[in-house]
């Protein structure tokens, strides 16, 4: 199929709203009203209440499964009135992002490769009118429905250095055991860590002999998988997922019931049996 | 960006279907059938069940957000198979409403100005064959979808005189207090209840060296304050909201679960500290 | 209206991954990027997880409601990663289905006219690198967006010659009572039975004189109508519904709530009062 005339961008919405109100509803009325040709998918609204690091873990996660300019639309914004930055980022990588500068879209941003950040605060584009309340009607929405009609990422507002990082609470590591916590539990109910590939790659060098195993809630030794294929059918299993990250997942079943855990839940990785 | 096409218009639909199943579905299929260029936008599907004046309250509040011309179509139904008319409205400020005639339509109407009301009842665009139970896809999406096809509203139905009003429980006014009750919750927990801007402006009016204050469920008085913003972070306030009815808030707080109300709970206004 | 282009098809979505996750949002970006033009319907993601039956019976039930050459695009995969395979069918009705064959597109497909089925497996339109765990992005996804491209069925992979028909619990059939279950719960609290048609018929045959009665859980006998609305208003009744299966429901309530049922609960049908 030849298309004559260009599809039109895809904005992509990602927010804690829910789906009980009318908030969601009425950013894609305002992005429908600036640029009416604009493709809008919801990405998910259902990021728990004020969870910048679940919602910075599935941003990173689904950027690359959209169209290539595609502009991620993404609120979760806790601190929405106080001092935090409205941004908009474009990337190397063709996606842009428009959000609260407090970490929520970094690891995207980064994944993607920061080109360019701006400010939004430009007065052609951001209305006087702005609810102390509801940015991603009055600020977000906006940005990302003119930089979908082709205005210029510059002309919403002067460029800025460096976004604010997202802050993952830190595991800490010792010679024989890393500390660390679930940060994000996903539907299905893998647990996602905050215990990277990187340490445990460390950890597990200086103790080739013995293999990892992983604990949580102080439950009994979970074995480190390559891959989620790889543990029996219905066993426990701990692997680096796509976030890259430590996850703790069953197979075929729900890990966050079977172990009591969500987010804050206590993961220890330790070398050898233990 | 100049568009050599004119955009297809929107229809906004507002239900009390919830997710779990298929009917709001049903009814975007429904509209692709007849009119397969318009842009459908979920404004909401979470209104609690058979609560219409939820539903109207936030169809006052979300509508002006929308496309000039979108069309919203809105079907919260308790009383579908009975004697309340299915119509559609056109108005003064280019929105157009389609829906059952329960109050449901009637302050986002009246806030847009009513210009022309009709009974969908035409055989032309109304299935012989319609279900008792679900005219959200027999006669609602099929009139919808027409609309934006470009029919006349003429032609959906012979001309109807006045739209149902909303009646929302009304609060009893003394001399030294009014008491009303909570209508609505919003996702945010935010109380708003049935006493309107008028009514409050006043019993200040006959008490104007003595502030008003509010109690919900018996609680502490709650200060009065212009807007959201003006209240120290963390406390509990009443404000005039975007309903022009009293709300009880918490910056950055649920005052429903701190105050453990819902729909129903009793409020009381007073004068002075009482 | 006359539309000078073609109108891009649609894209209808049904599966059972809720709305707390990114995973419907992410199969909507996998389309969007293979197939710009194309119309995304959320049909639901509400199906309870894993609940093959109730799919079915929903898909069954809408894809009439929708524009005539509508893919269908149905993800309840308990299976995913083990030896069902991926699937696409095309029908004489036009409507197309792509899913796992393990019963969720039979009912559907059988009534649209089931004209050709193929095995989702050309390189050319999988990917090598497949997730063992989202095959909803990874291999239904893109053939469902390739076939509203335009790619032929064939193109997709080798002939298929019959598909998985669904598995419903059988009712117990003997001279004066059939035995069967709830099979699945509407959103309303409806509950659909596995007791077809047929078999009820023949069970009034031969007791032409007594008519039958239903008990759910061992409720009092609730009384067969032709149709919902032929039941006394705030009444228990049953009817065979939309579905063409026995369904138990109360008029203007919830018989799930009413009689505690889900699926699983006993329905036994009786001829005369017994």
């Amino acid at each position: 199929m030849t298309t004559a005339t260009r599809a039109a961008p895809v904005i992509a919405l990602l927010s804690d709203f829910g789906y009980r109100d009318h908030y969601a509803g009425v950013m894609k009325g305002v992005i429908a009203r600036i640029a009416p040709r604009v493709r809008i998918i919801d990405l998910t609204h259902g990021i728990p209440p004020q969870a910048i690091a679940a919602g910075a873990l599935v941003l990173a996660q689904s950027w690359r499964n959209f169209p290539a300019r595609t502009i991620f639309l993404a609120v979760v914004d806790p601190g929405v009135g106080t001092a935090r930055l409205p941004i908009a980022i474009e990337t190397r990588a063709g996606a842009r992002f428009v959000g609260p500068d407090n970490g929520l879209l970094s690891l995207a941003a980064a994944d993607a490769g920061v080109r360019r950040i701006v400010e939004l605060k430009s007065p052609r584009f951001r209305p006087n009118d702005i609810s102390s309340t509801f940015h991603g009607r009055d600020i977000f929405a906006p940005a990302a429905a003119w930089l979908a009609r082709g205005t210029s990422i510059r002309a919403l507002g002067p460029a800025f250095d460096k976004i604010t990082a997202l802050v993952l609470p830190e595991p800490s590591i010792t010679a024989r055991q890393i500390r660390g916590e679930v940060v994000y539990v996903d539907g299905f109910g893998n647990l996602i860590t905050n215990i990277g590939a990187t340490i445990l790659a460390r950890l597990a060098a200086s103790f080739r002999t013995k293999p990892l195993s992983v604990r949580i809630n102080g439950s009994v030794a979970i074995k480190i998988y390559r891959a989620y294929g790889d543990a029996p059918a219905g066993s426990s299993l701990a692997t680096v997922g796509s976030f890259d990250l430590l996850e703790i997942a069953i197979r075929d079943a729900n890990a966050a019931i079977h172990y009591r855990a969500q987010a804050g839940a206590s993961v220890v990785v330790t070398a050898g049996r233990a």
